[in-house]
């Protein structure tokens, strides 16, 4: 590849290789023309690879990382996580079929979610992959599936702690919940396990996800280690994993700092000897997501239109929320910002144009950016969406108004 | 069907056989038998020939109803729509498919939509659909894709008024839009489309959607066509097609009230006299989506779990806003309201038991209904979201955790 490649802080860690920013070192014009056509996400394997290099350098050896399959489930980007990190996180059988063909070990992989079905329950025990019980029925209703099938479930217990994470975008603990079992429930629950024919890998406590802030995710960390302690006195055996999850979050909008990692794998370095020593055949594992994929991806659509109305300039392009819902603001989020966007193809190009990105959908919800200052693009120009790695494609209508769905590559 | 038949308020316009909510005649419990399992949707064939008939009685004879595709485009309820409406209109080339697999003939069809790219474009003239032009480069290209096909594409112009249709959920014109052409330059467009070889159709002016209110509904129908006729004097031939929109809200939540149909349709046998005389070509075109298909779909999912946390109980069940993205509240509505629920095999029950019912997914966003009082539901209930027979599937990320996407029936 010919050319001046430079690296600027608009491009977002992606390399820009004669103007245009380039995904896997592919410049996007030249991607484009491969995949056939936009819109697509790209994902970039180096820079996940990195990612993971990252977690590896800060996080103490001990950890075991976790990738939540749910994040991104492309085959390819499970396929190479496979051989990165140290089991996977499974929400459905769906996510099981594509873990387990990439040839990861079941004994490494678990399967956590509320309302699982007797289907979904007997797929994951005949693959021996480990269940996270969520309630006291989901117990009864997988030892009865065991006895059918000739198995012993592996199960852990997917506790409902006590307290909240902290300035998380979401939290998914304490209070009343659909998610775990209550923490004062939990001991009758580990009781009728030690009666069933179930065998107990351990816990699962999980406060919250997209946490920027590293010393909340440590306090964290720290009342989830402690709380682990406190259940493992009454647990029928040993504890083998402990899944405190994760919620490191990633920087999508104006003022969001990154994540202090360097920060968080100190105090976790504190807390994995204290698990060694207290609990000394538990693996200690972090389960990532969104901060193992979310920055290496992006989304890629194409000006189709270029329209002055009423003092105000729209890109119109091929893209929309049918494909990316996040960006535009209607997926969980109370108020819509910005994620940080380029003209692909334009990336030398000084940013003095003003304009709205919308997607191709008839409804004023579908927008990609809202008044941002790009360069000034045409019809054919790329659009980028940065931070699209996670929870893109697959948390998207894509059957939204009938259009194709996208592809996406890992380059 | 033996046992008791019952028409009650709270199964919102369907039967109810022995206790079970019936969609077609069918209960329920049977129908899920049939599909294979839940969860699913299930759209009424009668309730939407009773819906379009409703429209015929009040709407004046000579106004043409068209179904915006969009809302529910299952193949079953195109088709069946096919022999009751007077045409389509399309957002997509995977809609047209649908359209013309239904055998509407290809001059009832059109086609809107921001972006449309140059193949849509080009499948739409080879079949002869009409274009609801959305800028003036769309003009031009969809001129030289005709020159290309040797064929002349029939085309009405799609106009951004310089109103707004007073309460409507969505608005959809007015101000600075991505849809439509500005009416202060719908005059330069016109005068382009006389120079070029594309057939003038008339005009398409929407304003807003899901209005519950008559009077505004009639408001803005006699701006529209007072909008009409003053630019019907700039047109380069004959009105043949005057596309007023629909708007028409249908009743979701507690204290909505049904739109008063008759009021709507008074106000429009005048309009439509008017036209008759002015514009004497001109179909009058009604388009409505929701209206004609909201009412005759529920989602049906059963009860996995029943889990008491904290005080507050929870029915987890085997769905989820992956399938149903509206009914938890996030799609595109600012604060969630819950649709009407009921337990689709307890119809008879009574409701005093207060309950969240939630989805499969591990996500606080997941929520069905929210504390609800309904009658006492256990694992293997069925519930039942009313209202969802218009943006219900297609505008949910089905694919979000990688479990199977529901089935649809008309029954």
């Amino acid at each position: 590849m010919k050319g001046a490649r430079r690296h600027d802080h608009s491009a977002r860690g992606f390399a820009v290789v004669d103007g245009c920013l380039a995904i896997g070192g592919v410049p996007l014009p030249r991607l484009a023309a491969r995949v056939g056509g936009t819109p697509f996400y790209a994902y970039d394997r180096h820079l996940i690879t990195e990612r993971v290099d990252l977690l590896r350098h800060h996080l103490p050896p001990t950890v075991h990382l976790s990738y939540a399959v749910k994040a991104n489930p492309m085959p390819a980007v499970v396929q190479h996580l496979a051989g990165l990190v140290d089991g996977f996180d499974l929400a459905s059988a769906g996510e099981m079929k594509t873990a387990l063909d990439s040839g990861m070990p079941a004994d490494r992989i678990s399967f956590a979610g509320p309302g699982k079905t007797e289907q979904e329950l007997s797929q994951a025990i005949a693959a021996g992959v480990a269940l996270n019980l969520e309630s006291a029925a989901e117990l009864e209703t997988a030892a009865r599936i065991g006895d059918s099938l000739g198995l012993r479930p592996r199960a852990a217990v997917r506790v409902n702690p006590d307290f909240e994470l902290k300035g998380s975008g979401m939290r998914m603990g304490g209070g009343a919940k659909p998610f775990g079992v209550d923490v004062e429930r939990v001991p009758d629950l580990l009781r009728r396990m030690a009666e069933l024919d179930v065998a107990f890998e351990g816990f699962h406590i999980f406060g919250g996800s997209q946490n920027l802030l590293a010393e909340q995710v440590r306090e964290a960390q720290r009342h989830t280690v402690d709380l682990a302690f406190r259940l493992a006195e009454r647990a029928p055996g040993p504890v083998r994993g402990l899944n405190i999850g994760g919620g490191f979050g990633i920087p999508y909008f104006p003022g969001d700092a990154p994540l202090d990692l360097a920060a968080v794998g100190e105090g976790l370095a504190g807390l994995a000897a204290e698990v060694s020593a207290r609990l000394p055949e538990a693996r200690l594992i972090v389960e990532l997501g969104r901060y193992v994929v979310g920055e290496a991806g992006v989304y890629v659509c194409r000006v189709i239109d270029r329209k002055v109305s009423r003092n105000q300039t729209f890109l119109v392009t091929d893209g929309g929320l049918h494909h990316h819902l996040a960006v535009s603001g209607n997926f969980g989020q109370v108020v819509r910002r910005n994620y940080p966007v380029a003209i692909g193809n334009r990336m030398a190009a000084p940013a003095d144009d003003t304009v709205s990105v919308v997607g191709c959908l008839c409804t004023p919800l579908d927008i990609l950016a809202d008044a941002v200052t790009v360069p000034r693009a045409e019809p054919g120009d790329l659009i980028v969406v940065f931070q699209s790695g996670a929870y893109g494609l697959t948390a998207s209508p894509t059957a939204f108004l009938g259009h194709k769905a996208p592809d996406e590559v890992l380059v």
